[in-house]
């Protein structure tokens, strides 16, 4: 079966709108995926832009739709947001239910060249390609009008997609971002597991290293919120630090919010969420 | 340990202010119980007006914070919002935790009779008495300016505890209702077991039968949202067409807003919690 048929799962009116959960076989993945996408009224009447959230560790397409509340910008905006999950799943892989941060749940957003994980581990090519794909087929949605964000690993997914891919996302923003994996424990045992040992090959999937070799066009800033008082940032998971200085060096422009008092948490995503989705619907709809 | 000695367990930042949980013990339970509250900003400098908010079965505290995106209006309005958990917890009652709608996250807001659930199932005191002597005690809060609302069995429980201390709460609202629990299956089944077989006793728990024997001075209007496409409205466990005919015969002004294509779910609670807030935060400032 095609990754372009797609079976709904559930749906929910919210906002005026709906909240749907569709199914579908991906075959970049080789198993069964599920996706979330909120379709606001407007998308009844005409084509929509469309805004791709990618979720961090251990989440499925659920969290964010059941806990930022960002239905209620994406009705205002008029803009259609899919949250794909995080990961292949069910791929009686030895090991891949072992732990939270490596295997599912924990995919990474890039193309696994290892042995082991290579046949499924392929977010990248599915976020990127197959998934858009099957979602402009199937949705009232104007191909050429899309951006990305995304929380923790799925904000280090939402900015090597925008790098890797320039002139294909009008925008980019994310909460939290794991900036620089190829420097936090997250990512070396991420990237080593799916990647291999030679770090040189690291860097096509990190987004400091690709501000630090940007060739392609100028590009609009990239917006991150970060809590001031995230755990995961003091225990150096996330480093913006460094992707801030990449950017300078590179000239790549980038705004850094440093929200005081906001945790790692939903409750910071939540918060922000309605600023990041209005940033986008201004690019989307100019 | 007296219930107004409460315990910090969590806390996250939300909207420029915090969403936190407590744990105290509650002498009407006998036994430690948890709650949430939101404490806008502006409860750092004064005094805010408090809306209690009862969730329905199977919840606990956690459900309306992290899904109903209530804080956002919360801290536009200037207002705590508190979440009690729905039943006593881990009483070693025999039978305690068999029923999703009987028992652990279902105590219906009501003080039982019945030898076997009258020592711990007094939910009713707890969210009329004695956790709001607690919040009023350790929080910046205008005792006197207090609303209540909940969703389902919760808001059943807003509806009662409003109409039965006329006076004690400025206002009242409710998403999808149990507004007639003597005439609903789980109603019924709850009712036998918390009072026992005989009817007349239920109705003093009762929205429906309490507005029908409503003395009290006039009320302002009670405002319910109710999804038309809610599958235990078609269920006849919700019966919001009984409430108002016992307000229109009592008097009782009511508004019933049925929301076309919404269900029973957190989908339908956040996109109406906004409305509901900013009516409660207009009389409560008034």
């Amino acid at each position: 079966m095609a990754a372009s048929q797609v079976t709904e799962v559930s749906k929910a009116k919210s906002f005026g709108g709906w909240q749907k959960v569709f199914q579908h076989h991906s075959d970049v993945l080789k198993c069964d995926m599920k996706f979330a996408i909120y379709l606001p009224q407007e998308s009844e009447t005409k084509k929509v832009p469309v805004i791709y959230y990618l979720s961090g560790l251990t989440c499925t397409e659920q969290n964010v739709i059941a806990k930022s509340g960002f239905q209620r910008y994406a009705s205002e905006a008029g803009v259609a947001i899919v949250a794909p999950d995080t990961s292949p799943r069910g791929c009686n892989i030895e090991g891949e239910d072992d732990s939270y941060d490596f295997g599912s749940g924990a995919g990474f957003y890039i193309n696994a060249t290892t042995e082991k994980w290579k046949e499924n581990y392929n977010m990248y090519s599915y976020v990127t390609k197959e998934l858009p794909a099957a979602i402009e087929t199937n949705f009232n949605i104007e191909p050429s009008r899309k951006s990305i964000f995304g929380h923790s690993m799925g904000g280090h997914g939402a900015l090597i997609c925008y790098l890797k891919n320039p002139g294909s996302y009008i925008s980019v923003s994310a909460f939290a971002p794991i900036c620089n994996p190829s420097n936090c424990p997250w990512g070396k045992k991420a990237f080593t597991g799916y990647l291999g040992p030679d770090e040189e090959t690291w860097k096509e999937w990190d987004a400091t290293e690709l501000v630090k070799s940007y060739k392609g066009p100028n590009l609009g800033y990239i917006l991150i919120d970060q809590g001031a008082d995230d755990n995961f940032l003091k225990e150096k998971q996330l480093l913006p630090e460094a992707f801030v200085d990449a950017c300078r060096v590179s000239n790549v422009p980038v705004v850094l919010q440093m929200q005081e008092g906001y945790d790692h948490s939903y409750y910071f995503v939540s918060t922000f969420i309605g600023g990041q989705i209005q940033h986008h619907a201004k690019l989307l709809k100019q």
